[in-house]
Formats: C-alpha cells, structure tokens, sequence
C-alpha cells in the first residue's frame, strides 16, 4: 500500500476540510510524505495551512511524497458523511488514480467506505509557504506583537462587531488588545485585558511583545475562519512587521492550522 | 355519537399524519371502522399504510364504516395546533358532515378543539393494498430477506448517501447489510453487520433471510419517511420476490406504519 | 456627567427594544428624566410603553430630562453586541450629541463600547400614552376583565391559532378564557380554565371581572409581541370598554412593558 494515514479521532481532520473549504473556496493542495500530511489552499485574500505530521496520526506509512489536488468542496462532501466520532482512515494504492476513505463508527457497527473519482496524483514536493523553523526565527528577529485568546472569545468579538463595520483594527498594547470598527450606527470598541489568573490556561488572554502594533483586517475573511467550530480552545496571532499576519489553531497536539491574512491598508 | 377515538398519547396520530404527507402529498383516505383506523395514501411512486385497531386507543367507539377522502395537508395544519404530550380525541356526528378533532393538554388546563368544513363521508369499505394475513403468508412462501435495524441508524445512512448519490442499493446477505451509491464524486458505501450482541433490544441489527437480494430505491423517496422524527425505535424491511419491499414501523404496541416501495430497475 | 444608567442584568433592556423593534418597527422615543427611563413607540395598529423607574436601575442618575428621537432597528443591532449577561450602562455628556452604550462581560475580562452617531437630544417632557395613576383609576371606575396567565402559554395558543385564521376572538367569563379563530381549514377553539391551585403563583390562570368580554385583535400583531423570548413569566391582559386593551409585562420588578392594542370590528 503506497499510503494508509489513520486517526481515531476523525472530526479533527473534519474540521481541517471544512475551515478550509469555508475560507479558500475552490480547491486545495493535498501533499502526504513520509513525514505527515499537509494542506494548502488560498485564494487572492488569505491562505490557509494545514500541517498534521505523522505522529498526529494513530498509524501513519506513506513511501513516498504524494501531491494532489482536490476539490475542497468535494473533500467536504465525502467527510459530510463521517460522524464527529468517527474513525478515519484514508489509503492509496500504487498504480490506482484515487484516494479511499474509509469512517468507522467508534462502535464498530457500521464501516463507510468512500472512493474518489480519478484524481490527480502529482510526484513533486510540497511547496509549503513557510518552514515551521524559518517561522520561529522570522519571530526571534523582528518587531512583533503575539496575541494568545480563548478561541470562542476571538470568534464572538469578530462576529459582534461585523453587525456593526466592515473591518476590524486590532491594536495590541502592554496589557490589552483593543478591537475596533465603526459604520453607519456609530464606533464599536472592545477591549480584552491580558488576564492570567484564571481557572483552565485555555481561558488565559496572554500578551507577548517587543512594539505595539496596530493592524487593519478584512471581517468577512476572519469570520470565515472563526465561525466554523473552534479547532482548538486558543488561537495565537502573531503580527510582524511587512509580513501577513498568522492566525494559529494547534490540532491534534503536534499538527496546525494557520491562516495567513494580509492587513488593509488603512 | 358515530365515532368517537381517543388517545392518550396523541403525538402517534400527529406523527402518522406528518409522516403520510411528506410522502404521499395530496390527500388520503381514512377509514373509521369498528375494528380500528386506517389512513392510506399514495402517489405513483410510494404506498403508506398506517393502521390503527381499536385496541391502539384508549377509547374507541365507531358504529358503522366511515370512508373520508381528506386533504393531508389539512390534516397536518390541524396537528400542528397540538403538543407532543396533548390527549387527541376525534369525533363524528350522525348527520353532520365534519370531524372534530380535541386536543387536551396533559395537564388538563388548556383544550383545544378543531372542527373541520364539510367533509365526504362515504359508507364504503376501505380498499387495503394488502392484509396482515395475506402479507405474513407471503413471507412464510416467498424468497425473501428481512433486515431490522434502529431506525435512526437507517435514517443517518440514507441521509448521508443522499449527498452522495440519489439511489441506494441494499444488499443483504447472511451476516450484513451494505447500503451503496454513486454520484459524481465517487463510490459511497456502508455496511452494518448482523449485531445481536446489544444492551437493549432496539439497538440490534437483525438478518433473516433464505436468499441473499440486492434492490436499489430512490434515496429521496426513503428520505422522505425516514427525516420525519422517528416512528418507532426499529424499522423492518421486507424484501421479497416480485413485489414492493416494505418498509415498516410499529406504532402504539398494535399499530404499524408501512411504506411500500417498488424497487428501480438498475 | 449629564447621564448614567447601569443595569447589571442588562438582558432586560436588550429585551425592551427586541420586542419594541418587532413591534413597532421604525423609531422610538427614549426619555431619560430624573426619576427613570421609558421607551415608547407606535405604528397606525400598536403601541409599546416601556416604563423602567431609577430604582429598577443599579444606579441610575440624570440631571435633567432628554428625550431622543432613535431607530429602534439601530438599536437593536447595537444591543445585538451584548451577551445576555452583560451588564448594560447607557451615558450622555453635556454638549455631545451622542449616546455611549458600555457593555461588561459579568467576568470582567471584555468590556465592548459602543458610541452612537449624531442623535436628536431634545429637552422636552415625554408624550406618554397614560401615567400608571389613571391607569388603575380606569380600571377600578370602569367595566373590565382581567386576564392573567403564563406568558408563554399565550404565546403558544396565539401562535397555534395563526395557522389556522388570522384574528383571535377572546372571551373572558367567570371562570375560563376563551381563544377561537376561524380559516379555509375550519374552526379552531382553545380553552384556558381559571387555574388557581398550581405549584408555582406564574403558573395560574387568574380571571378578575365584573363585566364580561368578547374581543377581536390581529394575531398578527399579538404574536409580533409574543414571539420575542417573554419579557417575564406571566402576562396580564386588560380589556376595559371603549378603550385599547393593555398587555402586560411587568419587567425589572418595578417596570413594564405595555403593549396598547385596539380591538377589530367584528
């Protein structure tokens, strides 16, 4: 078998599929190596990358890189068919142009198997926007500002201030982040407090800075990521300078999903 | 008084209506008799038969035959005025050409009361596609394939093929059953196995059979009975030579909704 | 500071202008005087009064009286913002024409601002439909009944009838409450029984009268207010001769909501 990639808890790589699909439309960029899964996809606006290594996985053998390319919708449908406790499983077979998914019930009861069309099967390498390495130094280096929230928090915010404007200016300082928009009611402004005495660190707002930034983005492209249900309790944003800004959900421990977006000129 | 049928647990009758008239649409047949209730419907595609006796209700009354053509429709709008947990009585008059239908709330302090327009009563005998007697005779004769399954189980695996494909194809063999279908995007398939190995009766998957069949029906047809809440827990399908397959639901411990499905030609 | 009102349970404000936008649609009078504040708005059909007294405030100061001309639906989308366990301060500065709406999360780590646009501060006494005193003098002088009951059981009965006609006649006697609504279906009756032996005093059905009654509304209009999740458990309805009928919610323990409805010609 050229590849099998199987995770017990199925609705994270669900999840995946559907924030993609909801952020980037069209089709994605699939890539399975000998080291884990990745997923790409972006329109003109915002890129979304997903990374799952094999060790996010319950059993994980692939001999080769695998590059494809696939319709997010499609992918959509066909895991549409899964249960949010459903074990997944997805295969490729040398010399056989399609990929199998296969959804377990975790009673084991009921076995759903899927098999793709044709699909394009590519031999090259994945062209990744950016290391995981080169990420971390980019960070060390330059001026930056790193905002970590409760997800559920970052969600109602985005979604409570595009009943009133169109864009959100996030301004991060020593102790706060301020998020703003105005329309034509008036000027909305919320602001969240660095707080780390709390219960669960989940519900931390942790500040990390070396400047403070103020930034500008569009609110229907961070809605289109937030209002999917939560890929983790946190969201980490990081803001550096002449750089789109990475908005980070870890999964499934040592996987992610980064949402790379572009601030507006203001 | 000609008739005068109560239920306690009224929500069985509001079902049986809502049921028959996302399948069947337009209008059905009810028959009051001695003996019990009946409501029949059908369109080219779909036969419902729900049969009540006497014993299913709590009171029942009825003098002689009475035969309504009604509009489904109707029927449902005059439900809907009721609660799940309401106690439904229907009556009829000598002499007055209407059904009254009384909805008392549970906790007796609210009654509502629905009388209908004129309606045809016809002193005739109702014309059942088939009889309990008639139809376990053929079962005992015929080849056959008998699968009881949870009916929420049913209804999740048609529901998911339908984003798949628009026609299913069961198959039954010794040990399982395998529901499959083909669309665009590739080939779904789902199978349960014979499970008896349960904690509560309802949850089995339950094989008979003395040939193995394979039959293949419209996905929107099936959907159209199983979206509506459940019946009952189970639903058992009949599959035998030549004939519809029937799809069944018991109700009220003596009563029983059958949807009667001629396969596609495949 | 020309003005500070703050509500902890701010859910109650944001419920007044819920319903008085559903209601009454374009723009309301907002009147902060010195010993409370009250919303009211009409359109040809209905009225909404809403009376909330300084003491039904957490704090509550005004130094003069403002009357604000606003839109009900730009006020509905600034309190759309809040989360139901905000607590809720409304504020105005001499000499700026604007109001600032400020939203706390109840755990203290979100505060959301919201600054209107221009808005008519004019310094004149409220308009209101009918002081409490000659409310209750009306009742005590004239014939009336009264019909107390839960909330939402009257919305539940005037939603049912609106499937079937669309104007509910209600007629008190001594000892019941009476709904009916005829369509194209047929008639349709609901009965409430005075109820006054219940578990709970927001459970009964309370009928006070000295006259009885037999009137006519819209239901459309009725269950504009009724749809809104209830403003508290019990309803009141006042039905005096020759007058609107008043539907009560007592809000905050010390305010209301009234809704003023002329009954049809029938």
């Amino acid at each position: 078998m050229l590849l099998q990639a199987r995770m017990v808890q199925g609705s994270v790589l669900k999840k995946v599929v559907e924030v993609a699909r909801n952020v980037a439309g069209e089709s994605a960029n699939l890539v399975f190596s000998t080291t884990g899964f990745s997923l790409q996809a972006n329109n003109v606006a915002i890129m979304v990358a997903a990374v799952l290594p094999s060790d996010a996985f319950d059993y994980y053998h692939c001999d080769r890189t695998i590059s494809i390319g696939i319709s997010l919708d499609s992918m959509f449908r066909i895991f549409r068919v899964s249960s949010d406790d459903d074990i997944v499983t997805i295969k490729a077979f040398d010399g056989v142009d399609c990929l199998t998914f296969v959804f377990e019930s975790s009673k084991q009861d009921k076995v759903s198997e899927f098999m793709t069309k044709d699909i394009d099967v590519v031999d090259q390498e994945p062209l990744l926007h950016i290391s995981e390495a080169e990420y971390h130094a980019i960070l060390e280096t330059e001026n930056h500002a790193i905002l970590k929230m409760p997800s559920v928090v970052f969600a109602r915010i985005c979604s409570e201030l595009a009943d009133v404007g169109d864009s959100v200016t996030i301004k991060i300082t020593e102790k706060s982040a301020k998020f703003s928009t105005k329309g034509e009611l008036g000027i909305s402004t919320i602001i969240c407090r660095q707080n780390l005495d709390v219960d669960k660190p989940e519900e931390a707002v942790v500040i990390e800075m070396n400047e403070s930034v103020s930034v500008t983005f569009s609110l229907r492209l961070i809605n289109s990521f937030t209002k999917t249900a939560p890929l983790c309790n946190t969201v980490t944003i990081s803001f550096v300078s002449e750089m789109p800004s990475v908005f980070e959900y870890k999964i499934a421990e040592t996987g992610y999903v980064r949402f790379f977006l572009r601030p507006r000129e203001e």
